[in-house]
Parts: structure tokens; C-alpha cells; sequence
């Protein structure tokens, strides 16, 4: 039997960060890695394998960094926890652990219409082989639907988009794309760019069925408009993978993931649990959180990577920050949008402002750049932010997100020292997160 | 005369802000601006001027600024500030005021060598017209010389060199450029970078005398060496411009700048100071700092012109953030470096992670990015960081200050929850900010 100090169970963003964090932490712990996968694709480069990056082989989690940070694997398919006797039973052997982190990921929600088992639906995996056969059936496809406009949705409409000759739809059920984690205003931009792009975008629409014979060939609506699929994407969205933790006893939460407490620590003290298979807090009331993010699971697992031996870390629950990108135009989210915040029952004050985003506004590369703060009106706390512009906004938003994590005040922002640069920033007159939260500041008074 | 609650003399960074700012905090008050210069160029921009911008017209502050804010501007040169009769006088006649806010920048300093003021040798004035007059002479230069290797320098000496057929050389005192804001392992990748770009980059380099009769023809260094010269820039930093308000009696700090509180105030309640004119405190330790920045600028900007009126916000003195940017090669610096630290008295420890800008490494785009941060060993509280790479670094020097700024420790940024996506950020897992915190956190134990 194979036994190791500390074993994880998982080897993507959550498992790879927890292994990581363990032998920084524990230098002189054996630490091993169990997964299924012989390749594992990095998690938010998916979308990218179709058109940017041409291939699922260029998008994978190199090995060597296990290596390089002495961490053993093994590649095995686990088939049940055995908490008595401290193992894992996989189909390569016993693996005995002194102490357990599940970063078993999650699973694609089921869509539970007629249909979804036809030939030509695929749900996406975050799985080599199943990537590769999805390039191999575009190649093939003239027409392809994708079901949800999420941020999954619209990048692999936009990736599959570019092979070119090809008619690509999207349908949201929801108003607009994207509005889970932005204001309307934002999601209405993104929605253009995919339209002049050549995407067809359709919103409010729900899909009443996938119709085929044994193969798709068409999807059809609540309203009775049906859309011609050799091809069909669901992405709308993923639930944890906790089956062999539930046979195993361990407690489940609320929204069906390994419940945890703040330490990331299981109902059993013996196991952590980390990453879209965790059950999640909200930072904001401390309510179930649904979010299931690669930023989000790799902080879980720098808690429970340095816990299993003794608590160190807390978390505070989740903000939700992320961003994506089509074409040119990205967008950044950090905690609630203003309508989220409301619903939650907030009374929010908002500033908008739009600026370039480097000075003068003719450098070479500027593109106008949209902040948006949402603040909470009696505390003047920040509660959440959007941000729309160029590649700038992938770490905008972590400024974001770092005065929302640290409960900054609008006060606090207005009088944030910050760098300028002209080939790089706004300029120092304008910056647009200074501002933003001046206008705001203007609107509390 | 002129009349107005509120007026700003200076038209720069400092003013404009401070102007904007008192418009947002007292909606009902006249707020008057009054400058010297006609254009006023965007301080940062001004060595693009040369090469990527190509002249002083395409680097201007616009005064539509000052329309949209309700500012009324008066373009003429004070001569006194008559502090009893609360009015200002002007080469244009008297301006009342009822609170005035100084924001008169600064001025080069003087080098004390002799040659100086030969014909040929320029200081770096905030000036469309002497600008221009720059410009014109370089057009006829072969040999060009800049004397100092701080930012302005190197970008100076950068973009004079895309000009092309000339022979660029930078001087600088110290044993590196940059030395002020970087550690000796930044400074080189840059000195290498400016090597590999064709300028000559002479360090350790003391400058005796300017050479030639009416015109310059050489600079002479102390170890014997001559560097043919037709054009020498002076870039060795700047002094504040005080003359009036020492004339008026207000009192002068250590430093030489305007003497202010926390609140911007000056020795007169009815005067406040903010920019490259007022007196800084440093946010380590609160002694004086010489910094001197757009971006601190305008952070006092929004002190002074919230304050004037009633005292809304206090300074926590100055941490200095800035970055630079040559070809595709970006660094920024936030608060203390490792050297400085220790020269001022901190144990510290520091992490220092390198890792790619975007995932997988092969998104197009990608670049090497590295960051440093300098923790305070005993309360690991972060005090200062480095970062480099390509666009993103300008905002994520940003994070950083933020982290400065609330006094995070490495704990809070090792747990920091931070978005992430392929084409805009490197891979959740070897986020870079977090990882050098772990790096640190590891060697702290």
C-alpha cells in the first residue's frame, strides 16, 4: 500500500494549489497527489483550445511543476474513501493518508430537457480526450448552438467563431448575457461586440427541446423558433463532484457541495475539502455561495493546504471576482453588481466613469476604459465593482477586489495612492477607480 | 477684480485635481483656476513627446476638463499672494479669494557644474513652448546626452533613440539607473534592455564639466572621459516652486517645500498647498520624503480640495508608486525596496516569484512577469514591492500599493482572492502577488 503524510485527492487548480501549499507549509511531509487524468487541461483555457491556442495539447498544467515543488502522483481512479482505516481504495491499489484533501472539482449540470443525449450535444469536460473529439465534430460543423451565456458560453461562441464558416448561436435564458455577475450595461456591450462579431446572440430565450433523430439536427425554443445544430455546447454551468465523499458520510451542505467550515475542514477533522467540490460562503452576509471559479478553488486550497496539520488560515467566504475576454474588449467582476446587491437587500450607491486607459489618450494601444463601484449607502463601504476596457482590466478588478476584501470605504479609494504611467494607466487626473468612488462620495452627500 | 471662493493657482496635475475635487465637494462655491502657461502638457507624457507621440500638441491636458467641472480659468502669472487682503496679484490684475489652494509645482534642479548654461543644454521644463524648442534642436543632434538615469531619463533617452540616427547616452551617478525605486536586480534588466535598444549606458558615471565654448561639444566625467555632446538633457530631479509663497511669509518644511499638516493646510488656514510644491512626509516612519509624482499629486489634490471648506480627509503621507515602461518592457514600484528598507532600519524578508502574464504561457501575448515584496519580518506587515512585465504591470503595481496602503500582512495577501483569465492574467495557480507572499510566508518560518 502507497501511503503519504498528507493525499490529495484531484490534480487541477484546486488539487495542484493544495499539494503546493502543504509542502510549503509542511516541508518535511510526504505529499501525494492522486488523479484520474493523465493530462489535465488548464481549467479556464478550455475556450481557448478551438481557436487561439488550436489544440487541447497546448492547454495543459505541466507536471514539472509537481516535480519542482516534490510533490508524488498518482494516476488512478479513486473508488471510495475509507475513513476508519485512513485510505483511498483506487483501481491502481491502497493509498493510506494521515490526512485528506478532496479537491474532487465538479460536473456539468445536467439540462433536463429532450434531447440532451442525442449525438452532437456535448457538455464540456474538462477532459483531453472528450476536448478532442469536440474539435473533431467542429471541424464537421456547419451550425452551432450554445446553450448559456455565461462567460463559458460566449468565449467558446467566440473561439469556435474564429475556425470561421460557421454560424454560431447563443441563447440565455436569462434578459442578457453575462447578468449573473454584471449590470445590464456592461452585459448589453458584450452582447454587441458578439453581434458585430457574427455571433447570433438571443436573450430571455428557453430552450423547450434538442431535436434529432439520433443525431441533432435543430434546437428549438419556448416560442416556437427552431435553430438549425450539427452541433450543440451546453454551458450553463457545473455542480460539485462529492459522490464518493456522500458514501463515505461526510456532511453536505446546502447547495449539494462537501460542506466545510472556515478552515476548509470536512465533518471528518482527517479531511479537507477544496474547490468546486466545497460547499461556499458568501463574503457578503455569509450566505450559500454558488460560485464555482479556478481564483475561487486555488484560495481554498491555500487554506486547506496549510490547515491539515494544524489550523492557520480562515476564509472569509467568497467574493466572486473574475474576467473575461472577446476580442479586444475585457471585462472584470468583483463581488455584487448593483442589481445583485439590491436584491440581496442593499440600499447601494453607484459612480460610473469612463476614461482612457493610458495618457494622452492618443498612446498607441489607449482604449476607453468603464469603472463602475458599488457601494453600500450608510457604511459608504465598497461592495462590488465591473470594469470594461482592454487587457489592463485582468488586474484592475483585483484592485477591485483587494478594497473589497479589505472593506474599503469609498473614502479610502478617493484617496488611494496609486501609479500612473502613459503607456500603461489612465492618468493620475483621471483614474478611473479614484474617481469612480469621488462621483459616488458626490451622490452620498 | 476677479473674485472666487475658491482658487487654485497652477494648472497641472495637482491643480486640475484639486480644482475638480473642491467643484464635487462644494457644488454652490466659485471655483477659480489660474495658471501661467496657455497649454499645460500632461507631466507624464512629456518624453513622449519625441518619439511616440511626435509632438507637444498631441500631449496636452485638454481645458474641457475645466468646463465640464464648472472651473473658470484666468491664464496669468501671479506676482504675490497678499495674504492679509486674501487676494492674489496677477500680471492680469488682483484675484480675491476667499480659500486658496497652492499647486505650483516644481522647477528642475540645478546642477552645479561648470557649462551648464551653454547653448545646447537643456533642463526639463513643464513648457509647450520650450518643448518644442527641444524638439527642433534634437532634429539637427547626433550625439545626445542625458545626465541622470532616474525614469525621466531612461524614458528620455529611449525616445529620443526611436528617432533614430543617434548616438543616445545615459549617465547616472549611482552604480545603477533607477537605484532610488528598484532593487539592483530590476535596475539591470533595464540598463540591459536600453544596451540591447542601441543607448550607451554609463553608470557610476560622475559628471565634472560641460564642455565647449558657446555651445556644448562634450561632457567630461571625473574619471578623465569625454562623451561628444551637440545636446545635453538634464533629467536629475526637481525642487518645489516656493518663491511666492515664502515671500508671502508661509511657513517652509525640511525639505524646502511649502510646509503643510496632514490636511494639506498651510501655516494660513485660508491656504492650503498640494503637488510637487508642498512639503511630503513619508507613509514609512513619517519623516520628510522627496518623492515627486503626478500620482502623489493628485492624491494631496484631493485633500486640499476636499479640505478647504471644512476638513474632510487627512493624509497618511507618501508611498510612492510609480512605473516606466521601455519597448514592451514594463516596471512599477510601490513603497520600499529591500535596500531601502534595510537602509532605513527594517528586518525584512522578501518574496520573489517570476511567472507568465497570461495562461497557458502560450496565449499570444504572454510575457515573463516577476514580482518582488518586501515584508517587515516581525509583524510581516508588506512595506514595499516590484513588479515586471509587460502592460498589465501598471495596474498590478496597483494592487500592490493597495496592499501597502491597508497595511495587509502576508497572510492576508497569500489568501488574497484575485480573478484570473488566459488572455489577461497569469494562471490562478502561480498568481504572482500571491505566490511572493507564500515565498515570504515560508521564509518567515
Amino acid at each position: 500500500m502507497t501511503t503519504a503524510d498528507i493525499v490529495i485527492l484531484g490534480g487541477s487548480a484546486a488539487g495542484i494549489t493544495a499539494a503546493i501549499t502543504a509542502r510549503r507549509h509542511y516541508p518535511d511531509k510526504r505529499v501525494l497527489l492522486v488523479r484520474r487524468e493523465r493530462q489535465v487541461p488548464i481549467p479556464c483555457g478550455i475556450p481557448y483550445v478551438f481557436g487561439t491556442l488550436g489544440s487541447p495539447e497546448k492547454n495543459l498544467i505541466p507536471d514539472s511543476i509537481l516535480e519542482t515543488n516534490r510533490i508524488d502522483l498518482l494516476i488512478a481512479e479513486a473508488t471510495k474513501i475509507d475513513r476508519q482505516q485512513h485510505r483511498l481504495l483506487t483501481n491502481e491499489g491502497q493509498v493510506g493518508y494521515e490526512q485528506l484533501i478532496l479537491a474532487t472539482g465538479s460536473l456539468p449540470t445536467k439540462l433536463s430537457i429532450p434531447g440532451v443525449d442525442l449525438e452532437g450535444v456535448f457538455a464540456i469536460l474538462k477532459d483531453v480526450e472528450n476536448l478532442r473529439l469536440l474539435q473533431r465534430e467542429l471541424q464537421g460543423a456547419k451550425n452551432v448552438v450554445i446553450i448559456g451565456g455565461g462567460f463559458i458560453g460566449i468565449e467558446f461562441a467566440d473561439e469556435i467563431n474564429k475556425i470561421g464558416s460557421k454560424n454560431v448561436t447563443v441563447l440565455e435564458l436569462m434578459a442578457n448575457c453575462l447578468s449573473l455577475s454584471y449590470d445590464p450595461e456592461f452585459c448589453v456591450e458584450m452582447e454587441d461586440l458578439l453581434r458585430a462579431r457574427g455571433i447570433t446572440v438571443r436573450t430571455s430565450a428557453t430552450v423547450e427541446r434538442i431535436v434529432g433523430d439520433r443525431r441533432v439536427i435543430a434546437v428549438q425554443l419556448k416560442d416556437g423558433s427552431g435553430i438549425p445544430a450539427d452541433l450543440v455546447i451546453l454551458g450553463i454551468g457545473a455542480r460539485a463532484n462529492v459522490e464518493l465523499a456522500k458514501e463515505a458520510g461526510l456532511r453536505i451542505g446546502l447547495t449539494d457541495g462537501v460542506a466545510v467550515d472556515r478552515t476548509m475542514q470536512t465533518s471528518d477533522p482527517a479531511i479537507f475539502a477544496c474547490g468546486d467540490c466545497a460547499e461556499k460562503i458568501s463574503f457578503f452576509g455569509g450566505g450559500p455561495s454558488l460560485l464555482k471559479l479556478a481564483s475561487i478553488a486555488q484560495l481554498e486550497a491555500r487554506i486547506a493546504g496549510a490547515n491539515v496539520f494544524g489550523l492557520r488560515r480562515e476564509s472569509d467566504g467568497t467574493v466572486g471576482v473574475w474576467s473575461t475576454a472577446v476580442g479586444g474588449l475585457a471585462m472584470g467582476t468583483a463581488g455584487l453588481t448593483e442589481s445583485m446587491a439590491k436584491n440581496l437587500g442593499y440600499q447601494v450607491v453607484c459612480g460610473i466613469v469612463e476614461t482612457p486607459d493610458r495618457h494622452p489618450g492618443g498612446m498607441p494601444g489607449a482604449a476607453p476604459m468603464k469603472v463602475k463601484l458599488v457601494f453600500e449607502s450608510h457604511s459608504q463601504v465598497l461592495i462590488g465593482g465591473q470594469v470594461r476596457g482592454s487587457v489592463s482590466v485582468g488586474e484592475m478588478i483585483n484592485i477591485v477586489a483587494a478594497c473589497v476584501q479589505k472593506r474599503m470605504t469609498a473614502e479610502d479609494i478617493a484617496t488611494f495612492q496609486m501609479g500612473t504611467h502613459p503607456a500603461l494607466t489612465a492618468s493620475p487626473i483621471a483614474y478611473p477607480l479614484v474617481n469612480a468612488a469621488e462621483v459616488a462620495i458626490g451622490q452620498m452627500q
